[in-house]
């Protein structure tokens, strides 16, 4: 049976009262960050830009934006998924190398608030959705992402899954949901040289692309059956190594919601191994730059691959620095979203100490990736005293888990523009969504 | 310097009044052909579910759809950009297998007529936006092409380009704009297998997304400065092999518009070497289905992977399938827009001689492919009788060229559905189109 087919089956298949307890207090959780990220990022410049644009272009108030105001469910998505993803504190799937709430979530809320579903509907998609792209993105991790972004590729199918299920459509149509998804996927890590605004068109698109080709599944426009493993399909186009049985080993057994990790700091996942490292140096000893000798950096390849950059230009590049972050983690403590202000890009000291900062590869460690997403740090101190220290799970991996106390209060921190009341009102709210008939309800106190 | 920057320093140099009289005169007819792809595909199933889909997201009335109507540029390039190339009636260049007119013009023409830019300034918009998608096109082909749709993918920048000019970027500005149509860029060629509809999202998406680079970059998005040479950019991402000095060699001293291909059939231009020659031995003899014993078509490996079908199940399918296309030229003497019905593809006297036909690979004439796309046929007949036939250039071709007559009788029939009045003063305003000071004049006779 093709690909496309397992997966349409299994993710229409799956209903809410199907979920143990465990997931749907999980996909809660996901959700919460989600709107955290969201609300967060919707003020970014970036986000402005594209939110600005979209309402140039006008659309049916079917929706809300993140950034203020109704419009379709296409500029919804758009807007939405480009929001929850620029201050970089949305979750990650190391598996896939996919941030999956960016895509998926402002799909299924887009369709969820304008068809009027329930706080359950929308719980069954999200999973779904991040079922579908995980697995994707685990059939072609890690080769694929040398070149593109997963979030933004594989992510645009979970975002067409949540939207078919949501859409109610059926299994052929879902089937070619699936295919029209894959033939818009796309995404470079190009612009991380330049660092770029790119990232957030990225999922912004990937949110939309993927909703498009449910909506036009639905009046019955046809794609590719077997878009995944196909002669000319996603897998063998865009990807040097592919392992097709990832994508239904355990389907139906599992929940690779499950495997997801929440993100602490504000800079790329790709450092926060370093980052959490570095800040129990500062927390043991609070040294100064002059007291610093040097700070080696060991981990693996695609770490280095998308964050070696020791001269970083704009706030955003920095959150994609391991140098950056490793200076800023052992000066100050942390890695917060205010920490990267462009006070603290040109900041004297942390620039001196990021030329002290070497990043390599070890061998070992990256036999390890993606599994484990790990580090060893070694700092040097003036006085001759050396303090090593490694890790192969950074904080919020599932391995190393925050609690659900800490992602309301990381919640509530990133959506301090609201008033108190309105805050806890909606992680109130968010985190009791099953009792929800419509979504629109909690949407309205955005 | 990047070659971003010189393709934006190219175009945006680019004068109306830099223009030879007979680019000008080319360009128009370039024009006056998509008009008429549009026109005709406007009814088309798959183009009908676009637009009422875009006409459900609702949308500023800013330029006309081809459907019927105004709304967002966005939507117009969506909807427009997938019109015109779905009845496979659209312009089509050799050397980058690109059809141009069908994703720049779209996106062009929306930003023109909203802007209320003038005949003059379209066309020296869609002469830089074929300029630099041809240049980017042939760099990539012919590897590129085994997965990537060329007029998607590289459409987009072209796309990009052409609005880029009429919006009035600064360089920089359209640099970004490049970065982010190359970074959106997508379409593969796995829907071929299904004959599924994908196709017209491939056009109708690449004019859009590169309008969108370009209308963000107006706005200060930022994006990839090395979109096509750099590390992680599109050359390395999805092309085996690729020529760089083709994106600017000979840029400035020539116009690749002029080396564009008009199509005569309504079938993928790889059928049309073995459609004309057998036309014409159908002229000749016109030989009933009995008198024939078979039929080799030799021609280029490129034209048996979109077009080696014996057993094509849509209509769709029948304009991608060599065989049906030979049975059909050979039986019926034409391969029109009428040809293409279902009762033609299901016709009993076609299915029988399709399975007489056999298409093969040649040495030689696939050597010469991408500069000339050739076919030899070879029919026996049943009294022991052979007819050979072969061409380098088929119809349509720089070296085998239409007249601007033929062109403009083309125009009248494909649009056919408007009284004869309306279509002949369409036909002469687009024939006199740097006459119009805004091209929005134009628009509103549709």
């Amino acid at each position: 049976m093709e690909l496309s087919r397992k997966l349409a089956e299994y993710s229409l298949g799956l209903a809410y009262e199907d979920l143990p307890k465990e997931v749907v207090e999980f996909t809660k959780l996901c959700i919460l960050d989600y709107f955290g990220s969201a609300i967060a990022g919707s003020e970014k410049v970036p986000v402005q830009m594209i939110s600005e644009l979209a309402k140039e272009m006008g659309g049916s108030e079917q929706a809300h934006l993140v950034t203020g105001g109704q419009s379709s469910v296409l500029n919804a998505a758009l807007v939405n998924g480009a929001a929850s993803h620029v201050v970089e504190l949305d979750d990650i799937h190391k598996g896939s190398i996919i941030h999956a709430a960016t895509v998926v979530i402002p799909a299924a809320l887009a369709v969820a608030e304008w068809k009027r579903l329930s706080g359950k509907e929308l719980i069954a998609a999200v999973v779904a959705g991040y079922e579908v792209c995980y697995r994707i993105g685990e059939a072609v991790s890690p080769s694929h992402y040398y070149y593109w972004h997963n979030t933004a590729t594989c992510g645009t199918f979970g975002a067409a899954i949540a939207a078919a299920k949501l859409l109610g459509l059926t299994v052929d149509q879902t089937i070619a949901a699936l295919g029209n998804a894959g033939t818009q996927a796309a995404g470079l890590w190009e612009f991380i040289e330049d660092g770029a605004m790119t990232k957030q068109l990225h999922t912004g698109k990937a949110a939309m692309n993927g909703l498009l080709a449910a909506l036009l599944a639905q009046k019955g426009f046809t794609g590719p059956q077997k878009i995944l493993e196909g002669n000319r399909g996603f897998f063998k186009a865009m990807s040097e190594e592919y392992d097709i049985s990832r994508v239904t080993e355990g389907l139906g057994s599992e929940f690779k919601i499950m495997e997801n990790s929440f993100k602490i700091h504000a800079s790329c996942r790709h450092t926060h191994h370093a980052v959490d490292l570095l800040i129990d140096i500062f927390n043991e000893r609070q040294p100064k730059l002059e007291e610093i000798e040097s700070v080696m950096v060991e981990s693996y390849q695609v770490a280095l691959n998308i964050t070696d950059n020791d001269n970083p230009q704009t706030q955003y590049a920095a959150k994609f620095s391991l140098q950056f972050c490793s200076a800023l983690a052992l000066l100050k403590g942390s890695a917060t979203l205010d920490d990267f202000s462009d006070s603290m890009l040109w900041d004297e000291e942390i620039r001196q100490l990021l030329k002290k900062v070497k990043v390599v590869t070890d061998p070992q460690i990256n036999a390890s990736y993606p599994k484990q997403w790990g580090a060893a740090v070694e700092v040097r101190f003036a006085n001759g005293e050396t303090v090593k220290k490694q890790t192969d799970f950074p904080k919020g991996d599932p391995e190393n888990a925050v609690t659900a106390e800490e992602l309301r209060e990381k919640f509530l921190n990133m959506t301090n523009k609201y008033p108190e009341k309105q805050r806890h009102q909606l992680a109130d709210d968010l985190l009791e969504l099953e009792k929800f008939e419509t979504v629109e309800k909690v949407m309205v106190t955005l």
